[in-house]
């Protein structure tokens, strides 16, 4: 039995953000299976969960930006790679996630 | 159906400055297309977006250095590529930024 | 005879932190012995003992994120190895630990 | 119509510092042309505009040190090159220019 | 007559401190010769003598964080060689020393 | 004609200062050419020309260590080479300066 | 005629400690030439000069550790060397000595 079962285990550290990468569509409304040339790559992730952030020289917290539930703009390199059961998942810092997504 | 679907659903993070390259003219004011090699390179972008810029080891604001709208000099390297739609969209540092264009 | 014949010797220094990695089951509960191909990698490790922090320029202690016991998310790469008797251990500094692992 | 047309329109940002360089003479004051191995390349430049400078974390403004108008030498290597229209200026971080040239 | 005959008279500079390697037993304690392959390979060094520490920016004294007499986890790799008689021992900055080693 | 004809007009900035090789002697004092090989190489220079030194985070000022005059050790590599007329001359950070050399 | 004809001319700047390597034995007490893989190479120096420290950023003086005509344990790389006439000197920066060699 692996300790590590359920994502919503992790409790990212510091400024870390656990983000899951949402999976370009396949498919269209319609259920129309895509060709794999046109379906769009995009860093686009959703954040799972946030570290408590960070402390700077004077003792003041500074808070991750980021807020679990967010969709975000990751950077096409970089981050830890965590995967539990069948699923990916990856740990950036605060500071490397480019932007937030607005909801419509 | 992409979370991304509209560039102004972005919020950059941080300093980071979110533009669009402006294209280089490839017809005279006439209508006539200018063959490729008398077109100019030129790393004039649009900025779209800025984030809220970042806070100081004093715990100073310090805000970005550009507003949206400004047309900038982007670096000839460097940068975070973005895709939206068929378009492309670069986020920069606001330190990367070489200079603004005043409009006349 | 060796001075370092027990781990439970090892005092980490600084904001270091000692731990186990987590072995993947090789069989199931029942007895059953898995294929290797099975067996998920995880760098899931338990925390066995931690330093006492470090000291920032203003003078004030900065303790370690986590207590032994902890299980953590570990970095795929990095860390001292340390080996004692036939065990595998490594040393890490607390801000390489990617997250703490909840009980349930 | 470009966006650039004009280097006049150039606002450097920071500490920047746009100049161009001093071409060196391929004549006499004569007008007798020069072999071209006689004529020797110095990197100097006219500085064209100066960004506002930068804020120390103390939050005091620390201006650029040179002003438009001035000669300068500049490092053999290194600045961001642009183009406006068929001419080729640098832009330079201020603490790379390693002197101001006195006038006569 | 060589200067350095004793390694009692190396006085350690800023947070350095200067160790000996703990040699792996190579015969058992009833003297019995071991195999090599089964001698230990360990990076436990005994603290021979350290240097009066560092000061911080503030004017605050660092001291170093092991004492003569200690034993010591070394790091793998790193640390600045030195030979005295035939015996070499090695010096390391106080923040690369791994952990101590509690007696028993 | 060239903007830079006179080394005198060259005004470091910042730290930077300005010096001269001097010419390892290539004759006897009565005359005698010294061949090439007897010819010590030593980086001595003159100092020219010396920066307004640098301003520290607390807005104090960092006077430059050496003054026009001084004859100095250059380090072996590095500096930024400038040529005036036929004559060649290196700017050094101040701190890349290795010694003064006292007159006798 | 040299500028620098003599090492005590050589006066340090900032942190720097000017030394010369203390020439490993080649002869016995008595006279006997020692074959040259018996003669230990031991980075042993004798300080000749130091320069006068340097200043941290809160304005107080950092005083150079070691004193000319203390004996030092030298890095086994790097330093600037400086010939004068046929012998060899070093100029290392104070943090990069290892330690103080005790007389006895």
């Amino acid at each position: 039995m692996s300790i590590l079962r359920n994502v919503k285990s992790l409790v990212p550290l510091f400024d870390r953000v656990l983000v899951q990468r949402v999976k370009p569509e396949t498919k269209t409304a319609s259920g129309i299976f895509l060709p794999e040339s046109s379906v769009k790559e995009q860093n686009v992730a959703k954040v799972l969960a946030v570290g408590p952030g960070t402390v700077d020289i004077n003792g003041n917290k500074v808070p991750v930006s980021v807020a679990p539930g967010d969709h975000v703009l990751t950077p096409p390199f970089g981050g830890s790679p965590v995967k539990v059961g069948e699923e990916d998942y990856t740990l950036y810092r605060d500071s490397e996630i480019l932007a937030k997504i607005n909801g419509e």
